[in-house]
């Protein structure tokens, strides 16, 4: 490794510089301790924005152009429409024909549909990106072409990184369903409705300059204002800002294997059996199929047992919508709608909230949810046997998925990643994951289709399943059992020494990074 | 005045130095530049607050210690309760009980139900009050025995002012009708719901160390959360925080003064004759008797000409509550519920939206909501003929109320003063405001039993109502009838030189000052 580095307290070789600036290696869960304070964006005074409270501009273009746009700043945008956003490439579009360059995208996440944006990584508009980078884009970082850094954070992280001044962004443009002239906006209303606007609400805070951009313009007031035109400087309308079908790409679809239908039963069994289950308990479940059919088979379990949750936390599907209105949760939590019968029932149904980053996930706050879940359901790419996961590469090296929530929710009581022991021939179960994203002291239990690892270190969960006839198993003996199958470990992948992207950890010290992967 | 001073833009001598800090003059209507950036808090850490979420500890006096209360510091509290708090006397008790010294007591507002805090101030426990000051401890300012300056200002300004880091708050004490114990909180669930807690919303914000104090904890969540547990580090419960029936003490009784209806009649008929009362128009009024003698006779004129508000904002009453369930409105934008109507309306209908200080009223941030009122409907101690108001004192010079958000709305598009020209047989119009509160330029229309006065410099108002029956007469004719009525101008009240307590602008500035009174 050619840059500035490290190990830190996981064993990982880790940069010390990242993009110029000094970087903290992880010092352990919990021992890094923020200093000074809060990020503290300019003041402002009404006497430069009109009484009428109109803040309408002709478009994109003259929006950046009036927001100072230049050389080398940060601009955010936000993945509320996940693949189905029409806003990020028109913007960069816009910012090239202006000239700039060497601009930084902080995206809260981005899609295959994001692909023209390596045009611009090319051509120089863009040196880098800051924030997940699924498919195409993870694909051409790997490759080592990106100019600078990536930098992966949680949903949490990002807030972190924003509020502890990590990450000064200068502009952000806020896609939003719906918004009034004063830039009060929201995600539930309007015809591209997609859900709740929580990924921009650090960026509305903290940026400097604040553009919303909605393809339904209504008269103020613009209720739920989730995003507060007082955060607002311009307000710009579009013919449309993105196709809210598209909220269900990926991840959200039901599974239909058999193997992974049998990994979300025995889930779901694992949390009844050991006792989580009980009325006024509370749980969270994402969006990928697995996570689905655990959250289907927990739903038949809670009615058999006459059970209800006081909280559920999604990503929001029609499955969680089910069970608010069935009466077999109190309440949604929801970061964020993975479909649209999730936008339905946040709008219309008072116990199915809106969360932001803020509540649920950042980690230098006064507490946050994802600490309080009894039960937190997650994916993996890999886990190695002391249960550390990784959940951004393939065994192959190469960076294709985000982190999204996923470390923030590490913090809950039992934290269970049902997975397939194989994946496309390969073992899932490893001596090393390819990269940490999490530290296995915060993992609890494995569930494959060939039983059920607890971690060592809850003695307590053991304990609770004694008797029941879950096959609950070492670690070791899966891991030993697939590699038999397998014909091995994975190949270890075929990379370059240099560093492509920082994982960062949700206190904002580097976990791990991604080298070039030779091709 | 031996206080460091000088004359301001308004020909006003104010104090330079206040309580041993640099104040800066009133420099005219959106003139003074705010400079640097807001307020930040400090970094806080999730690993120290517990996983659980739980950060209830058992007494004021614990979370006192535990928050690091020391002589000198700051600490606010709230009036969402009004004259029924019970929150703020055993707060300073247990201070005092501490053995405190020299705190500063920064309440939203402070009503005769706190007259026991003077004793903290002849004790020394409590150094001054930054606030506003309803009665019996605003007649204590006066007299000049309070040690520090009072210092006034209006709910936008006291945002201002914390934002700005003007005013650095130690320890915020929110009174909550619900919470959870992880400090979310509201104001509309509960036996004690007095409605929204948006007074202390920046509080929550930027406060070192944020205390909620509830009679009614729930399980997590408490939703809505008005203020987010996020910002909060410890919860107290007590038997009892408030009396909500007594939210209504005070202003909020519709009048039955034969003059005054005809003084709220008078008003409306001047927003129907100039045209403000059209489809889709807003209005303000306030709790004030004549105010919702306005309100209702204007809803009489709506329902005549078909005509509905887009949006009302409040201090919400059942009068404001009946417009909207019966269409008058699309909605009330409320700030503060002055009744339990109010209060049932905000809990249960979703087009009545609570509001804060940063939406409504905040003059340095971008834009807010009080500048797009259609009409809005203020009272007034004195006018001059100038049309400069005075809010806080009476003609004897005593400090006997707070400034409340009447210097925010000033910035309405058409500002309208119901008073009766002639308070206990005292001339209510004079020639020079006891104690200026908002500068002529913003008011534009003085309605009074005698008729109606328009200023000058509204050209348009004038154009408007010309050819109408409303009885539009210059200022200077009713103060003429009025001095002739009651034997001349008002008599000058005997002041000392002491500067007891000085006026905000909406900028932070210094518009004006109290000084004390002779007995």
């Amino acid at each position: 490794m050619t840059q500035p580095h490290t190990g830190n307290t996981a064993g990982r070789i880790v940069p010390t510089e990242i993009n110029g600036r000094p970087a903290v290696p992880f010092q352990g869960v919990g021992k890094y301790r923020p200093e000074g304070t809060k990020a503290a964006p300019p003041l402002r005074t009404c006497a430069d924005y009109p009484d009428s409270g109109s803040k309408i501009v002709a478009n994109l273009k003259t929006a950046l152009q009036n927001a100072g746009l230049r050389n080398g700043i940060t601009i955010s945008t936000h993945h509320h429409f996940r693949n189905g956003d029409k806003v990020a490439n028109p913007l960069f579009e816009a910012a090239a024909a202006l000239g700039v360059k060497d601009l930084r995208w902080f995206p809260s996440a981005s899609f295959p549909c994001h692909a023209p944006i390596i045009d611009h990584l090319e051509s120089g508009v863009i040196h880098h990106i800051e924030g997940s980078m699924n498919g195409p884009l993870g694909d051409y970082c790997s490759s080592g072409k990106m100019r600078g850094m990536g930098v992966l954070r949680s949903h949490g992280g990002r807030w972190q990184a924003i509020q502890d001044g990590e990450v000064h962004i200068d502009i952000a443009v806020i896609a939003a369903p719906t918004a009034d002239p004063f830039g009060n906006a929201n995600g539930v209303t309007g015809p591209s409705a997609c859900g709740l606007l929580g990924f921009a609400l650090a960026d509305s805070i903290y940026a400097d300059h604040v553009i919303v951009v909605t393809d339904n313009l209504i008269d103020f007031p613009c209720i739920p204002w989730q995003i507060q035109g007082n955060n607002v400087d311009q307000v710009v309308v579009m013919d449309s800002i993105g196709d809210p079908s598209k909220i269900v790409s990926g991840t959200t679809q039901l599974t239909k294997s058999p193997d992974r239908l049998l990994i979300a039963e025995l889930a779901a069994r694992f949390v009844r059996d050991a006792g989580i289950m009980q009325d006024g308990f509370s749980f969270q479940a994402g969006a990928g199929g697995t996570a689905l059919g655990f959250a289907i088979f927990l739903k038949e379990m809670m009615k058999d047992a006459g059970v209800s949750a006081r909280f559920i936390r999604g990503g929001s599907t029609k499955y969680l919508v089910e069970m608010l209105e069935q009466g077999l949760t109190d309440y949604i939590l929801d970061g964020q709608t993975f479909d649209l019968d999730g936008v339905r029932s946040m709008r219309d149904n008072p116990n199915h909230q809106d969360t932001s980053p803020f509540t649920s996930y950042n980690y230098h706050g006064k507490g946050n949810f994802a600490s309080m879940l009894d039960a937190t359901v997650l994916g993996a790419t890999e886990v190695d046997v002391d249960f550390n996961a990784n959940v951004v590469t393939h065994s192959d090296g190469r960076l294709l998925h985000g982190i999204g929530g996923w470390q923030n929710c590490l913090f809950g009581k039992c934290v269970i990643l049902p997975i397939p022991s194989v994946r496309d021939r390969i073992p899932v179960i490893v001596d090393r994951v390819t990269t940490l994203c999490g530290p296995g002291d915060l993992v609890d239990v494995i569930v494959t289709e060939r039983g059920i690892a607890i971690n060592p270190r809850r003695a307590d969960l053991l304990e609770a399943v004694k008797g029941s006839d879950l096959p609950i198993r070492p670690i070791q003996d899966i891991k030993a059992e697939v590699e038999l199958l397998c014909g091995g470990a994975p190949t270890p992948p075929s990379l370059g020494d240099k560093v492509v992207a920082a994982i960062k950890w949700v206190d904002g010290t580097v976990i791990d990074c991604v080298r070039q992967v030779k091709t």
